[in-house]
Formats: structure tokens, sequence, C-alpha cells
């Protein structure tokens, strides 16, 4: 049998777990051009919520489908050139078991000690972390980088490739346990605690009193905000993602200081989706590797076991429970 | 005498001529390094109404002082090298019929037909339109170029070069006759009225069905917001100001849709100062000599005679008197 879960409703304010359903059904037979994965590990993201929000970069998620999500699987039955049993790869698995998936849209995967870190600092994270920080936030040496969900699957690498290009790095945590973790663990020069610190803007003017030159924002809203009033003249928002956004109604208003900040003092924010660079990534996972080979980056990851987890996984998401990428294995 | 105006209190609200006060004063004694200038055209700008609010790219105005401006006058007593009387040169004048100027802030100007055009296309609003349009929107022919404030110093010429370069232009101005104008006079290919069209969103995506690829935004608050829910993929909006914020209290919020659209579209936001692109302005003054002669660029100017009138032509210009570049000549 083929466990999955299904979009029960869409959910209109927070996400719950009883918006999702378990169903059983019969293990798919591939079509031609296609292959059987047995799914083993599978991408916890909090775009995973925007996707039921409506259109994104991709299509809406409706009630009745099986829950979207990117995976790790194991071919075990091929009825496509290129692929066969035993093989790993990346691709649209969904959350269920089994997915017989066209090979078009499958990433095939090395085999390397942690099968994982294809989901964290060599997937969408690690890639996503790269090209914003590289390509659009542009950094030079001896620069000040700020990130918001510091501790989370992207902010925890954004610091630390940061770091390893030279820069100053003060990172936005919820909690003393994870901003501990951040200065003490990977390396930030500072991290700020939201939940405490208040106003949030005055203490990033105490830890960054000459002005923030990289902004690498994952959540939007009042953190936003804050750290638009602390730019340096001539910098750059790297606009990730809209945490904040995604869970629950959008909020009312957008962050102040729009345009006005963004004249006088000559800021850029630009947005981006990590598949924007995705035919480059061969470069930034070697680039990655390096870094991860003589310690500048340690990878870690919040995995957690067991197919039937998936949906308190996601919900958790929302509420800061992660440190590092989340993954469900099974 | 020297005639001038003073701040005479910094406006709260809405600006109004009894926030300044005509003072008569002795002629001003050039020191060493500097010249005497007669003034004869005061540039008229919405950025004079930004430096009551506090710092911007340069110093608040704060009560007592002369109302800054930049300005066209005549060297009547020179007390530096290079400049003689009879030169003309373009300076911080302020509102003062006499100003004693250090020549390190002033630039000479050719003398050509239309003196003031050195305020218009040869100065700072055509050259916020060259640059903001050239190096922040960086049009590719064929694109669609959205432009707030259209009939506005900057708004018409932006318009204008666009279409020189080969885009289609959709411009956004107040009243019909506003409208007309840009359509049957300027070449725009759609003009549409704000003051009318209601949501404004939706009359952009009628306009502009296949999206905005570039919005030069002149306005920022409402228009911004409604620009920006239509721009299409890897957009750029170009920050040129946020007339809407000068005049009167900060809107409460910023526009909706930040950071959420900036990522899903790709889209990029920067803004800029003229000044920050000011030691390339010989090659842009040479670019808009060539359309301007060749018929693409017409220059209208909004001129008003009488030093007196100084006050009444800054308020004027929050209320959308205007078309072209408003200059007060004495």
């Amino acid at each position: 049998m083929n466990r999955k879960f299904v979009l029960a409703r869409s959910p209109e304010g927070q996400l719950r777990t009883d918006h999702f359903r378990l169903v059983e059904d019969k293990v798919p037979e591939p079509a031609r051009g296609e292959v059987l994965i047995r799914t083993r590990h599978v991408s916890v993201d909090a775009a995973n919520r925007a996707w039921m929000q409506g259109a994104t970069y991709r299509e809406a998620l409706s009630d009745g489908m099986v829950m979207a999500a990117g995976g790790i699987g194991e071919v075990v039955k091929s009825n496509a050139d290129g692929f066969a049993p035993g093989d790993f790869a990346y691709g649209e698995t969904g959350w269920q078991e089994y997915a017989a998936l066209p090979v078009t849209g499958l990433t095939r995967l090395e085999p390397i000690e942690e099968m994982t870190n294809h989901l964290s600092i060599f997937g969408i994270p690690g890639l996503t972390a790269y090209f914003g920080l590289t390509q659009c936030g542009q950094p030079v040496q001896g620069e000040t980088v700020l990130v918001s969900a510091a501790a989370g699957a992207v902010g925890l690498f954004v610091g630390q490739v940061a770091k390893a290009l030279g820069c100053k790095v003060v990172g936005i945590a919820g909690g003393p346990q994870k901003c501990a973790m951040l200065t003490e663990r990977f390396g930030f020069d500072a991290a700020i605690d939201y939940k405490v610190e208040e106003p949030l803007r005055k203490a990033i003017r105490a830890a960054v009193p000459g002005g923030v030159d990289i902004y690498f924002d994952n959540v939007g809203g009042d953190i936003l905000e804050a750290a638009l009033s602390n730019m340096a003249q001539n910098g750059r928002i790297v606009c990730c993602g809209a945490l904040a956004a995604y869970d629950g109604v959008p909020p009312a208003h957008g962050p102040r200081g729009i345009p006005g900040l963004l004249v006088t003092r000559r800021l850029t924010m630009r947005g981006f989706i990590v598949f924007d660079f995705y035919e480059r990534r061969a470069e930034a996972i070697e680039r990655l590797s390096t870094w991860v080979k003589d310690g500048s980056i340690k990878v870690t990851e919040d995995r957690i076991d067991g197919f039937e987890r998936l949906p308190e996984a996601l919900v958790g998401l929302f509420e800061g429970g992660n440190v590092g990428k989340r993954i469900v294995s099974f």
C-alpha cells in the first residue's frame, strides 16, 4: 500500500494538522518515461504553506491533492532510460511513500555520506543562501550582513557563507538558546532575540551602529521594517521569503519607509527564487563543499523520523521549533 | 537690497505660503574664493518640501534659514579664480535675489538659447529621468514602462526617453487635460487618470495586460501599491521620490505586497538620487541634446515670473498645478 497525506481543506488562517488527511492507496505503476520512487526524506519548508495561499511561482494546491513537497527517494522500478533501481533522486515526491514520477523532473543524486545533505546544504536551503547572498546581496569583504530567521534552514547557511566571505554577521532569531548557538557554535558576531528586544529597531542599531550593508530577509513584516530603518547607504535587501505572511492572513500593510528610505539611502531590494540560478548549481555546490570540508560551514539538520509526523513537522515550523533544515525521514 | 524668503516655521502638515517670510537684507559681500550671484531662475522641486521634514540626503532646513533651492544666476562680482562678471552658473542660490557662494559649489553653464533648460532637460529633472531609467530601470527595447506623476518635471522626460529607447510607455497623471496631453503631444502610448480610475490597480491592468516591466515611481503610496501588483516577472521599480510622503504626515504604512510580490515575481526596487551619477552628466547631456534636436524629446517648462511668487509656486506643486518643470524667474 501507499500511504499519503492529502490536503483535507485549504487553511484560512493558521495551519493545523487537521488540514491534512492520511489516505491509503495502491502503489502506482510508473508510465513510460517514469520511475517509481520510494520516498525516504521529505523537505519541510515554509514555502509549502505559501503554496496553499494561491499561485506563487507554482500552481496553488487545492483540496484533495496530495500535499506537495520536494523529497529524496530511491528508484524501485524504472520505466525510463537512465534510471535504474537503487538510484537515488530528488524530485517532487510530495507527502507519500511511493511516487511515480517522470524522469524529466528528477535530479540524480550522488551517493554521499549523509544523503539528507542533498536537502540542506547541497539542496534548496544551501543554494538559496548562496545565490541570494552572492548574486542579490553582492557582499564585499568587511561589510555587515544581517539575517532574519537566522537559526532556520536558510539563515544558518546565509550567516556562515557570509562569514566565509569575510563579512561581519548579525543574526535575528527567537529565544536565548538559538541566539547563543548562533554566536557560540556557528560563528555569528552577534545575535538578536526578537522575542525580547523591544523595539527591534533599536536593538539592531546597537548591534550595527554603522548600518547594515546587506539584510537577508527571510520573514518580511515588522522585522523587515526594523531592518529597513537601519540600512547603510547603498545597502541591499535580499528578499527571500515572507514567513510572516505565509501562515495566516496576509499583513494589512507593507513596511513603512518604502519608498522613502530606498531613495534617501539608495537602497536596492531584490526578490528571487533559487530556481532562477539553478543552472549554476554545480558551481555553488563545489564552493559550498569546500567550505563544509574546511569547517567554515557546519551543517545542522532538524530531522524527524516517521511518515505520520509530516503534518506536525510543517505546523511546528511556524512555531519556530527547528534549528536548521527540517526533514522528515521514513 | 537683497530680498529673501526664510522658513518662518517648519510645517507640521501641509505646506502653506505663510510658512515662509520675506525679509530684506544687505547684498552680501563675496569672501575670498566666492562670487556674488544675481539669481535669475529658481528651481521649484518636490524635494524642497522633503528638506523640511528632516535630514534626507542633505541637512534638514530649520526655522529662520533662507529657503534652500537650486538656481541659475549671473556672476556680478567675483572674488575667485575662473569666474568673471557676466558668467552664468548653477548653484545653491536659495530663495534670494543675491547669493555669495563659494565657487567650489558652482557649475558653470554654457550659454544656450533657453537658459532655463539648464534647470529642466539638462538639469536635475532631465538627468534624473535619464539615469533613473537607464541605470536603475535598464530598459530593453519593446518593454513596457509605467511612470507616475507623468506630467511632472521628471515624469514627462521619463516617458519621452523611454519612447526614444523603443519602449511602450504608459503614464499616470491627474486630470483629463494632462492625460490627453501625454498621448497627443508627448507620444505616450496610453495615460491613466488616477483621479478618475478606481481602483487604479485595475486600470493599470487594462492598459498593460502583459504586466509592467519598469515602473518609474515618483510618488510612492497607493499608486506604488497599485503598480506593484501589476509588475511582470523580473520587473524593476525605480524609486525616485515619494511625493505622497513629502507634504503632510508620513503614510501610516508601506505598500502591501512587500516583500511577497518581490519574491514571487523576482522584482527589484532601487532607490537613487541623481547626484549618484553626477560625474557622468556630460554623457547624459549629450544624449539628451540629440533627442531634443531630433524632436524625440519636447521640452515643456512651467515658468512663473516674479520673485514674490516663490512660496505659492512651491505650495502649488503639491496640488498638481504644473506640467513639466516648474521654474520661478525674476
